[in-house]
């Protein structure tokens, strides 16, 4: 199939076809990134803008080093210091970013559906870099990628995502990506951080909720631990930080139950010894670096599809050609 | 003619042919970007410094993305969390720029003249990127790029500033590079926000001041709003923002009393609703995001001639050479 | 000899042969600096992070235009609005610069020791560029290759320190780098200022407490003023600024009594007026901005060295190839 979209703002809507294809093309980019001159020309002279109206290091810095690696040039805009601040409207904003030639904005939002407002009213692609509670589209790609290569296929596999699922636009975005490659969920999670209509039977489909962790961990082919976002304590939502641990947290001793080579995720940062222990963080099971690796390369990917929409995948894996060596000069 | 100056500072004491110069470069640069590789080689391994002690987003992304375009290397200093808040001196901050291999520096800054003391002292190229009420000189030319390409040859047209003129070094810019290509200003705007000298019959030559936005606007062949800074009202020098928008605002009912094909341009960042309506900003007569586009073209411009002074213009059109495509490999 | 090590995290070990090898290769990258086109190709498609968990300008500009003339694809990420304030533990924050693609991690962290901490766990080079009051190897290195281009040879040469030695990661680096190239050390500084051991008589190897400045300046062939941080004075370290001046400070008058041609260096940023007056620190003694061009040709070194350890120094030297003249095209 062909990349036909313009903008990468959930993978709610997309066929299990597209979400092939991306993995297919960050396959092709975890080659490039594996080449000792880690960059093809293939987006020079292309801008990317990265525009982080909420604060992040490590999806900016993914971004950033994926268009860069594409070769394309980057400019980074966050909210303090900007012109959000001198009271721009967020539509000024990118119409402004797109008319200083950004072709992709990249952008993080804390509300909820800002990617969409955007995506209608500029002709440059947007790429949802989490918005709200709502998704983060390129985690769940991620995650897909970094499970797909522990699991093969995913198509009857059962994933636990275990925390605060209400809150989590990687809770969200892993379903919309996992389950359309054959996958189960199995939430888990203190009942004032599920929403309230999938504890009591309407979860979405392929998702279930199971009502201890143990049960969620029981026969799970792969977990994600998310991250705890402390403020929620502070909501009242939460008794504390260590009865999380011992009702929710991945916990060594949690993880010594789980069978043989089944791996431990988390999108970080993580806050080690609450929603999981540095043991399983850092130990065989933990695929958190390679989440990261795989970030960068589906990154690459979408970033590529979207700059070269119109051509079929096949034939643009024979564009990423090398970069010259080093030694040599370009002439 | 020949690029002569190391500085761009003010267009205050610019000839008529050196604007001209640098806006048939500009309109060179403008093909470079509409090219599918929106870079030229033309400054590799130039280093340009963007020193913005004052906030600022779309002047700092526009120069770091024009820097690019002309692929030189690009280092971004902020007042926050630099030298300058560690006591040094602006003197030894810029020495220090130089010294690190800066060959263009870019530089806002909140203290009117702080440019000029700069360039008296490196031998660095200086850009005034903004300098507190007195000069925005790029902005001065990018809306005279924006008006020829609406109107043609500016001989003779009557452009109407409105707003906050004692404060606005866009207005004093925009004087200083519009009354040399023949055009006329009619400003308006609060009496306690124009120069008292101005009021009383000694503005500069080609500019009048007009005691209401309608006689500023009658016969008006382009408007151009300014921002309004909403500190101005708690400085008590308005009424407040809503009696502002009665008497200067370019709202849709006087915006619908220009003749047909008239523009509107505005600085940005906008406040709209208050010195121009959402439905002027973005209807048909604007011209805002084009004047950010050409603010591209304009940077681009200017950091290329003071990189290259010393050759004919002609010439250098010549070295706007198009990057290779980007499918193949530098060999 | 061929470059060893992995990481550049403080001098104190390094041999006399390892200090001159990068020394060596930083005198052919200021040839590099010196060329039209700054850059050379060595380190395309290589990723530098530059992890600045403590404020600076020079350090991080420094390094980040050193890794460009490189043409290395460089990220920044400060302590502020990163997951560092997201309660993420150093070594998460540096495994993900890793997995990222980080093969160097340049860093500065108010941690003395944080940079061995992050070298030991990692398989990315670490350079510390400024650790607490520990070292800022990269400055003394810096020292050393402005002090030979000044100086000559070092051996039995003796080099004045003066300032806050307690606190000073410069003085630190400096003794250690200096030393083993035959320099000897004079120190001087309040008594509060200076490291009890060294006060009385238990100096480093090489090194010397003087009571009084005049007695350091005596016989210097160069001297160090070091940054006073005003913090001191409302610690109760000091007096007032003004008795620091009068006791401590390399004032015109005491400069007026050095040798002629011995020259007078300080890291930056300078508190004038304080530890050096302004007529030192830009008269003809100051070679404080040759420290900072030499700063951006020593980090060039070892990123070089470190990026390509392995092979030796002087084939190396044939990889900085010029970069293409910016007129043609690359095809």
């Amino acid at each position: 199939m062909r990349w036909q979209r313009r903008h990468v703002l959930s993978t709610e809507d997309w066929s299990r076809e597209e979400i092939e294809l991306v993995l297919e093309q960050a396959t092709a980019m975890l080659e490039v990134l594996a080449r000792p001159i880690r960059r093809t020309p293939a987006l020079r002279g292309r801008t990317v803008v990265l525009f982080f109206a909420e604060a992040s290091t490590r999806t900016r810095m993914s971004f950033e080093l994926a268009a860069k690696s594409l070769s394309a040039d980057t400019s980074i805009i966050t909210a303090s210091g900007s012109s959000v601040e001198k009271g721009e409207t967020l539509y000024d904003t990118v119409r402004t970013l797109q008319a200083l030639g950004a072709e992709i904005i990249v952008m993080r939002h804390a509300a909820s559906g800002a990617p969409y407002f955007v995506a209608e009213r500029v002709s440059a692609s947007v790429i949802n870099a989490g918005d709200g509670w709502h998704a983060h589209p390129t985690q769940g790609l991620l995650d897909a990628l970094t499970l797909r290569g522990a699991l093969g296929d995913l198509a009857g596999k059962r994933v636990a995502i275990v925390g605060d699922i209400l809150h989590s636009r990687v809770a969200r975005s892993d379903i919309h990506t996992l389950v359309p490659l054959g996958a189960r969920i199995a939430l888990a999670g203190p009942p004032t951080l599920i929403p309230s209509a999938w504890r009591e039977g309407s979860a979405p489909d392929g998702v279930t909720y199971e009502r201890d962790v143990e049960r969620a961990l029981d026969g799970a082919d792969a977990v994600i631990a998310l991250r705890l976002q402390k403020e929620r304590q502070e909501a009242g939502l939460l008794a504390s930080l260590r009865e999380y641990r011992t009702a929710w947290g991945i916990t060594e001793e949690r993880a010594a139950r789980l069978r043989p080579g089944v791996p431990v995720l988390h999108p970080g940062p993580m806050n080690e010894g609450i929603e999981i222990d540095a043991a399983v963080a850092h130990g065989p099971r933990s695929l958190v670096e390679r989440q990261v690796t795989n970030g960068v390369a589906v990154r690459m990917a979408l970033l590529y599809l979207l700059a070269t929409a119109g051509a079929g995948a096949a034939e643009r894996l024979d564009e990423l050609a090398p970069a010259a060596p080093p030694t040599e000069v370009p002439a």
